[in-house]
């Protein structure tokens, strides 16, 4: 393993400073368990997205590609196990799409499973007091498309794709409502995402028997 | 359409009079929207649903396919947007048995949409005072099991397949804890399936963008 | 004892046909356990609700008083254990106003116990196998100040005064959001305020240690 | 304003490191805003609590008293607004004591609010990016009794008294389940109680409308 990508959103919404894109942007130009790390910030635009993230594919050449998106309610970082292939957006895009029981991928599979070791990430989490999850939806909005294609377009090559959902930041938190919502600090945001990786990386595959053939 | 085929559990774990089991009881022999309905009650065994769901299939040979299941926590009935090749058990089943990360079916897909008319339904449970929603996910226990099980096994048919995942009803939710779970009385939630079904039934497949090939 | 008085309240915000309201105006000139039922319907209005109030107490000189209102996210009808001398809205009442940390009666206790058999109601409700709880907050908004003014109202007599929340019906539910919050049908509820009142009618009073002087 | 008086508890149940007990031994001994912090862990026990807390607040003398503790499943820290006479265990004490529909003072007032200027300090808290918010019931439990018993203790004094309710820490979190609930890690924690601190001994009362005589 030698190139990571991670990748995050920009502004949208209510979500001004996005925390997944400060992340990726932390993260670019970084190494990472003797990895370098490409971080790339995607529009949170259903067209767009698509050839963003193909291009930062192709000029990073990754061996492992973590997705990260904001999900406020999250009480903690989520391991995404399975991307579908659909779009049915609750609010609409920053160009003010909100496509309805649309596939990703019209032809394509219905779903593509985590390639990442999500149960040893987990693990690895909590060895180092942060808590998280393996959660069962990346939801129908721009995360799951956006992990569903990245599957989609590293489907012939060999590298681990996965998606890390996060919670809001604690600035965040208070304007959303009150009570608020569950917050993470940045800093703790960045440590889980820095471990997803490296555990990513480092990870044998051993124990990988869902996954698919990606890993072997 | 003539046969419809819904499906409910026995017995598992705190819920022995399971309601999506009475439900199937209830329903086995009446006619929905003039169709013959087969209630059939499956075991909360992750190895013999495969051979009894597949019975209640070939015996009931339907053109429709409601499986229906308890989720404690649910504020309503769910229709379920997908299932997924994945058994993970929170808790084992009634055999002792908790795979974790397993398939479900070794080599199938990744998952399968639905093929029921899930915002038709919605709609229709709507119009009639029902709430409810779609469901991104049906979890990792069995009920995602066999929503996987019975789109898998009837894949080369025209059968339209989905699940609804129905609350706790009253008289079990102050047992859970308190404040209790939400909670819906059996005659709402026979209500709800009836109307599913019936509303399957009479769907002339027109806007089912999602859901693929099998509704032509 | 012979008389109750039940109230519910009237339109506001988006609850149009408020079920409390359609519950008092059911329960008026109805007889439970014994007692004659007076219905009445409250307006949200923080300033005339106490005249209204008062005005309901003094023609049923009423031996039970019981408050209903609905309180949407509750998973079920909640026994409320105490009002707060606060009123702190946050959201206007129907004629625009929205008190903030304001007192219910200034110079007046901080808080009122309940004087029902709150427990011995709960012990009821499941006995008829209508999920509920009791709560320990009834809010800052009308309800709240409501029940505190019955309690007030009624100090020096031997009147049972309480609360019942109650969670949406179905056909509100799914306005709110999807997935929808939690509701009760309107004949469970029905069921459940009935209850409330034969149960605090026929009480003896012997285990209230908390609920103060006012039962003797 | 000179003395502070900040109490957190001991182990419990699963909580062996007791978050708010770690915060009473740090700032044990240091100043804030100009004041000597006396800092105590109390005993998670509902007899001898009183004694205990009653040698705290002779021992220091406060002006301001800060009861802390923690509630899992809160999703910040919150500034609690009234604290009643009610006992109402949940769960045992450490000496295996449950009292049920007790009083925690027979014979005095259903309830004490607080008197901290609870809106001012989360207001503080928000310009410092941190959420917090006003709840209004700090349960039936201890820490519940010990906000009661340092408004009681205190009574015909002019010190402000008022609790803080903060979340479980990361490193806990994960232990209670999956998804894990909300957390907050320990620096923020402590940040938030100094800030509640800070602010309450530099308010100069003119808002407190809410709060009762004890301020003037």
């Amino acid at each position: 393993m030698s190139r990571v990508l991670v990748t995050g959103f920009g502004a949208y919404a209510e979500e001004a400073d996005n925390p997944s894109g400060v992340i990726a942007r932390r993260f670019d130009g970084q190494r990472i368990a003797g990895c370098d790390v490409f971080g790339r910030v995607l529009p949170v635009d259903t067209e767009s997205v698509r050839g963003a993230l193909a291009n930062a594919i192709e000029c990073s050449r990754p061996d492992v590609i973590v997705i990260t998106g904001v999900a406020p309610g999250r009480t903690a970082p989520a391991l995404e196990r399975v991307a579908i292939n659909v779009r049915d957006f609750p609010i609409p895009d920053t160009d003010g799409r909100t496509p309805i029981d649309e596939f990703v991928e019209p032809g394509a599979p219905a779903a593509y499973l985590s390639t990442l070791p999500v149960k040893a990430i987990v693990a690895g989490w909590r060895r180092a007091g942060i808590p998280g999850y393996v959660s069962n939806t990346a939801g129908t909005y721009l995360c799951n498309q956006t992990f569903y294609l990245a599957r989609h377009l590293s489907r012939e090559t060999s590298a681990r794709v996965g998606m890390v959902h996060i919670p809001v930041v604690p600035s965040r938190a208070f304007e959303i409502g009150s009570p608020p919502p569950p917050s993470m600090s940045m800093d703790a945001l960045e440590h889980a995402v820095s471990l997803a990786v490296s555990i990513a990386v480092q990870h044998d595959g051993a124990d990988l028997r869902i996954g698919g053939g990606a890993i072997s």
